[in-house]
């Protein structure tokens, strides 16, 4: 089974492809649901699969610490261990290393790093990344990057460039496996210049995609919408893209229309789990007394198991009573949005009309989610 | 919709039959699993309905304090608050009361007690738990009676036996609620002279169906085991017998021996929620280093979604990182495993072969759960 990306159509600058990997296809834009520790949170695969995901992600970092990547590969990979049989993406663990651990020291080799749950000393190379993703047996695997803040100072995110480039090329010479495949990060933050340098370089690399990595961490959100149309424009139109981290619903238009085909975010689950649901109205807080006595869904024209079987006052009784079911319920609801909105944007993408789709949900939106 | 119960086999004391409620029909004999506060906590009504759970109890206490049952009402009633669409048993909210309240005072009248969530003062009086389960609308609701410990002085069981007469007769005369029956509560302890008094009066009030209170607060298996088949004895045949609040698997099948129709226990969810599997070779607890490693599932002849997904490895991962996926794969095995029990029982009591499933079910426990 060869990995390919097809390009079906393109509304301006969005696009509108299908992705073979070893456990099936995936229509792009494409919006993935973070399972961090193996386990998108609160979810079954079986749940997963009836609000039509397509593909998963899993963390590198949390998995290669808990229950550890050896483990996993002894026992047949990530798919068999959480039960799991679509694509998987996994990230490089670079990006948990510098927000969740304490790091030790960085240099052009790796990260030493202390281990956020039992405080082991332990190491971060480009080809550890490697192997620890191979171990897992994810369909698409990502290179180790260096992430620095978005407002880091122009000669560290220059050098934050130079070693994301190299590390790129040590991930790939060290790749082996043929049922997955290596996408490359750009870095660079919102200087054009310094992403384009980067994209270049690694584009002269012939990865078989490409993720904009630093979009997630600190930049206000006006920003990254005005860089990304630019930002994608420096990657091959052949190959998938993938805005990694980001973001509210509202991001994953912005992205689409700038040519992003793929998308991960905790905050559906995260947000779900706090009792806040994504709806075309803005985020509602089931919490909130207003909806104590309220009998409608949370969202009447969504098609999900939530929607269509409970009121809103069922879910504030469950967070009130801190019953696992809320978390799980409003997962539920917030995945099916995200994913909903990328199938209605390709839709609209293979119909010309996705310029209109994008200003009535902005317009909607526009309560303020 | 007429309620009825149908006696379809004898096997020695043990019985099949089968029971018509406004929302379905239920084969007994029945294990309940418990949605004290309108959800059976982790587990959506779909995940229910593919355990093949055929009813499922609420608590009268708990959903009367929050949301309350005004509200319940307003709403639909309980089936349609919480989603599920088969039968409900609630429960007097007596038991709850003594347990978990703290009582200020018990006279005939009712009891007065102290919210055990906002400390506000409530009363409890018959007429006012059955005006609480007919807001809930649950096919079958329970009488208000006064559940003491088993150890309690013969004195006081016997004024709680006289109480619970006469709040029996109460909740008779105040239930109007068409669709929805009303079951008598048999207490008396252990002491079979005062059973058998407690259960000739009940009888007399010909209620449709009988339960036995007081067996899961405090007295040993042994003697409840020793004490069930003359406790039985005292209902009518043509009756559902139910025993409250009992117990381990091989309470239920002691139970079912005894003539018992219909089981509930928190224990499948609780001990799911803590890590612990019920098997025939007795409790496995998944967070011990011994499953780390292990590839298979809980139990290899289980039908159910965790079983035949998911082995002891992932398991033991999911309770390690507490992941809520946990809780609820292994309420769902333990809530199967109990379901099954009873599927298998009812089996053997049409094949006449109840005597020798008991025995062997009892020999492979013996390892002890």
């Amino acid at each position: 089974m060869e990995f390919n990306f097809k390009l079906l159509h393109k509304n301006g600058l969005a696009r509108r492809g299908v992705m073979q990997t070893p456990h099936g296809s995936i229509q792009t834009p494409v919006f993935m649901p973070v399972g961090t520790q193996g386990t998108v949170k609160g979810i079954t695969p079986e749940q997963l699969h009836a609000l039509n995901t397509q593909i998963i992600l899993g963390n590198t970092y949390h998995l290669a610490l808990r229950p550890g990547d050896d483990l996993v590969a002894e026992l047949g990979g990530l798919h068999q261990f959480n039960g799991w049989d679509k694509p998987i993406l996994t990230d490089s663990g670079g990006f948990q290393v510098f927000s969740l651990a304490e790091v030790r020291k960085i240099n052009d080799d790796g990260a030493r790093f202390r281990s956020h749950i039992d405080g082991k000393l332990l190491e971060l190379t480009p080809e550890r990344a490697v192997q620890i993703q191979e171990n897992l047996g994810s369909d698409i695997a990502m290179v180790l990057d260096e992430c620095p803040p978005a407002d880091a100072p122009l000669e560290k995110m220059q050098d934050a460039v130079r070693r994301t480039i190299l590390w790129a090329k040590r991930c790939r010479d060290a790749h082996v496996r043929k049922d997955q495949v290596l996408f490359a990060i750009v870095q660079g933050g919102i200087n054009l210049g310094v992403r384009e340098q980067c994209a270049r370089h690694l584009v002269d690399l012939d990865f078989p995609g490409y993720a904009l990595g630093g979009f997630s961490v600190g930049e206000s959100p006006e920003l990254m919408h005005a860089a990304l149309p630019d930002c994608a424009s420096f990657l091959p139109e052949n190959k998938p893209r993938y805005l990694m981290g980001v973001g509210r619903p509202q991001d994953l238009l912005e992205g689409v229309a700038a040519g992003i085909d793929m998308f991960d975010c905790v905050m559906p689950t995260r947000n779900g789990r706090n009792g806040h649901a994504f709806t075309h109205e803005g985020q509602l807080k089931l919490k909130n007394a207003q909806h104590r006595r309220d009998p409608r869904p949370v969202m009447s024209d969504c098609d999900c198991y939530c929607c269509k079987n409970f009121s809103r006052a069922y879910l504030h009784h469950l967070f009130h009573a801190n019953e696992m079911l809320g978390p799980t319920l409003l997962s539920i609801h917030n995945i099916r949005y995200y994913l909903a909105l990328m199938e209605q944007a390709g839709l609209a993408i293979e119909n010309g009309t996705f310029g209109e789709y994008r200003a009535s949900c902005l317009a909607r939106w526009s309560s303020g989610i």
